[in-house]
């Protein structure tokens, strides 16, 4: 069983990092690894590698390292990815339509489900996905019904705030935001943040001044 | 003229956030803007947006506030955002086809002027935003040719090192990856990850435990 004791987002972030660096080594024919090497896949120190994953428990056999197989099934556990997650997606742009047709998300145990948009010329239309596009209206009831875990925002950021409401009056209580906008929901819902110009304009900083760590 | 000491990445990409949300009230026929309601607006404190703004020395007129079109002019000066930077993108699937469509990187100056591929059906075509797909061995040339500033990565991880490379003989000095790993490239060369299902396993985290901060 793993603590649920207080742990730093950052070594959420990174152990989702490990997860898919040992993905990558089982797909290459590894079945050790090191905490070096996977400290140096991950792009940080060995100390911090075992820092993260003591959190948990260590997981490895010292002078072996780590069974690549057994360490991605308890990260899985850790990150609560044994079970498969239900999406909505809102805003059937160019965004929203690669998403739902994504594969790397339903390989990873997370199903779009649910499409909204309030466009009429998209309401009722099947997305290229297959899944039909319902009326942002009808998104409170719905997400209830089809038992949406977790909401995904891709309209304008005039649409966010708005559609971020519909999902708290649904009961939705995890929301990933790409839309170029900050949103407000009460405490018991959670908000990820994905805002693609912002890291463009980390790297225009970064080739125009050269610093910025 | 901006001072360049070397500044938090953590101020940059609130520059960024700051920048986007004066936008937005200009939109909303805003001419000020107190340091309190920026703050509030990005979800950070007014102490923290006086600090990220001291680095380049106060913009705000005590008890009026900051002008709300003149500290965009700032940041965007600061973010270097008065020029077109010209992005390329490898890997014309789903999301590839996506960011060459998207207004809003157009909107920021961001200009998609090239677009490479292997895939032997696409290479040849037009993109749906009618830019000519290249084939990816063309890229070290083209890149150099077009005077591409920044790369964009959204093929499979598989071939995410590879193009990075490619990129790096092309003497893009900045990328920005979508593809879920990490990437090795020399100092000289900047990189800005963005990996969607990092964020949807933080949130499953926290959906389960209730913690990660």
């Amino acid at each position: 069983m793993v603590k649920t004791k207080r742990i730093p987002k950052a070594t959420i972030t990174r152990l989702s990092i490990y997860h898919r660096q040992l993905e990558l080594l089982e797909f290459d024919g590894y079945r050790q690894v090191s905490s070096e090497k996977l400290a140096w896949l991950c792009q940080v120190s060995p100390a911090q590698v075992r820092k993260d994953l003591g959190y948990f428990g260590g997981f490895g056999v010292r002078g072996v390292g780590y069974d690549v197989i057994e360490l991605q099934a308890q990260i899985r556990e850790i990150l609560a990815l044994n079970k498969v997650w239900n999406l909505a997606v809102v805003g059937i742009g160019n965004l929203g339509s690669a998403l739902l047709r994504s594969g790397s998300f339903a390989m990873r145990g997370f199903n779009c489900i649910a499409a909204f948009d309030k466009d009429p010329a998209k309401v009722g239309k099947p997305t290229s996905a297959g899944v039909p596009i319902r009326h942002v209206d009808e998104l409170p009831t719905a997400v209830r019904d089809l038992q949406v875990d977790m909401g995904v925002i891709t309209t304008p950021a005039s649409a966010a705030q708005w559609v971020a409401d519909m999902f708290v009056r649904g009961k939705v209580n995890a929301i990933l935001n790409f839309s170029p906008t900050r949103i407000y929901v009460p405490d018991c819902c959670l908000v990820e943040n994905i805002d693609f110009t912002i890291k463009l304009d980390i790297l225009t900083y970064r080739l125009t001044h050269g610093s910025a760590n």
